[in-house]
């Protein structure tokens, strides 16, 4: 049975694996520096498809396919699905999950769904629910464009403070039995809302919440955070990050010698007009997916705190002058 | 440790009790059969608030504090939040829970989550990953009218088939000690699209998800459905009712004798003006944490398998042409 360390972590009992994990990724993410840890890239966004919805809907169908086949087994092996992405009633993970016959828990967490989907997964796998699970998420630039802002055909200009939304999806396989990097503490976040109303800022919207859980991480399991190779939050970007690095030390927690940010680790920030940084629940899902997991299978990283964040507004609460609240889950995995 | 009875169907190892439960409704609410049942009735749909959307996320907030309150604990006696709602990005829950300081898992399962939620802190109670949990969900007629469908001042008719969303919020405390009906079993469901496209007969659409996750329920278990003193379905009103009962028939479960929808519980049909009957996370909610739940504690039920369902779709989905996905969740509870 789970331990219990705090009110937000559980400390796992049982040896739970990321046994096998797929990244796809599109046109401006291959051209990223995370280009070769990709699974699958695509120069053509609609992935064949014809609207950006389905296309988004098809990069979680290979996230799935792809992990299955470096595992080896089916998805008949599968016990459980745990998917969400960021369109409304979250369509990309029903609609990819109708063609598989998995047991399924839709989640929305925005884009901390990567981390709350493996968060869930393991500690169903703790407790006994599941053998083996499947977390899936993923986001596409031009689903969430029209969506969240405007068609793209608009032509509208980007702030200075924006984020670009990744178009990427990931699958991570977890298991209670077989080999990978563990799991090994789950912190699960609280909504913390500091009343920025800028949905151009995300990253100042959720740095209080990131430093919220890795706050109570640090506190609960009485770790430093040098404990850790890599503190990876989700999509911050640049001044998100900033604002983090600060929050935390203010608590005092240094993380600058062990802090990234998938949004900044996904794209040249320099080069590919990406503004703050990526974004999206397939921004994390493609750096923990591809780069990060590969990194912990080839050694270079053994201790990894990834922690995603989510933006929990929508348009409606945005025109109805609402703040945007905002969460973050961290899953401590460790080879 | 749960016991997995077969691949959707977990028996549940420790005691997990419903401890405390509330149910908030609207007007409508309160002229129906279960008007005495509720624990907060309003003639003003609005709860005093200046939108739809801030009045159901208020609706959340009253149910969990009601349930608080009658359970006689506090906020911080809770380990999980889990909640969702029918809006884009869920932003009944995110809103209603900013103002705790509860950990927080995010759903979507439309309108399956009173299933989904109340399923998944089982679960996680039996896993021991924490003591006692909330789970909360809740619609809102005006809410759902105004982004499924259309403002209601546009007055579009409606058709025969279609049901009516109900303006509830519903919680449920579950702890791994203290006493109340007890969570048993849990089967969760698979997604399932047998090609309805038409969004005014979500019934139809949802039929054969809750006989899907109920025949696996019956043959996991190897319980006849006679075991239940009732089957309550969430939301499938009139027609879908009868086409369940048709396609468990055809699987070999009889439900006749035992089987009950919450859409056709929570209004009177022949006065109400409701069609096929009540529908949305809050008519499940509200019957099972007003109405069902003080029956079991009454005596009047003891064994309850309680299988809300929920309709996958965005009108996104549907302008794109696209059928519904469905999908439910089942908790066997007892007394």
């Amino acid at each position: 049975m789970a331990k219990r360390l705090g009110r937000q972590t559980v400390e796992l009992e049982r040896p739970v694996s990321i046994v096998s994990h797929a990244a796809v990724g599109g046109k401006k993410e291959g051209e990223g520096p995370l280009k070769r840890y990709f699974d699958h890239l695509t120069d053509d966004d609609t992935f064949g498809e014809k609207s950006w919805e389905k296309a988004e809907c098809r990069m979680q169908r290979l996230a799935l396919q792809i992990a299955l086949e470096k595992w080896g087994g089916g998805e008949e092996a599968l016990d459980l699905l745990l998917a969400g992405d960021l369109l409304n009633q979250c369509i990309s993970s029903s609609f990819a999950a109708r063609e598989s016959q998995v047991p399924f828990l839709g989640l929305y967490g925005a884009c901390s769904t990567m981390g709350e989907s493996v968060a869930l997964a393991a500690l169903l796998l703790d407790g006994g629910s599941a053998q083996t699970a499947a977390a899936v998420t993923s986001s596409h630039f031009c689903t969430a464009e029209r969506q969240y802002r405007t068609p793209l055909a608009y032509g509208g200009q980007r702030a200075p403070t924006a984020q670009w939304t990744a178009t990427a999806a990931g699958c991570a396989l977890l298991s209670a039995q077989g080999r990978g990097p563990r799991v090994t503490h789950v912190t699960v976040g609280k909504i913390v809302d500091k009343g920025i109303k800028d949905a151009n800022n995300m990253g100042a919207a959720m740095a209080p919440a990131a430093s919220d859980t890795l706050c109570a991480h640090f506190r609960e399991t009485g770790r430093d955070p040098s404990y850790y190779d890599l503190v990876a939050t989700g999509d911050l970007g640049k001044l998100g990050r900033e604002i983090l690095l600060e929050l935390t030390r203010s608590e005092g927690y240094d993380l600058s010698g062990c802090h990234n940010d998938c949004g900044l680790l996904l794209y040249d920030l320099q080069k590919q007009d990406v503004h703050c940084g990526g974004s999206g629940c397939g921004c994390a899902a493609g750096v923990l997916n591809g780069y990060l997991l590969r990194q912990m299978e080839e050694g270079t990283l053994r201790r990894v705190l990834f922690c995603p964040t989510g933006a929990l507004l929508s348009p409606t609460s945005t025109q109805q002058g609402e703040s945007i609240p905002s969460i973050a889950h961290a899953v401590s995995i460790e080879v």
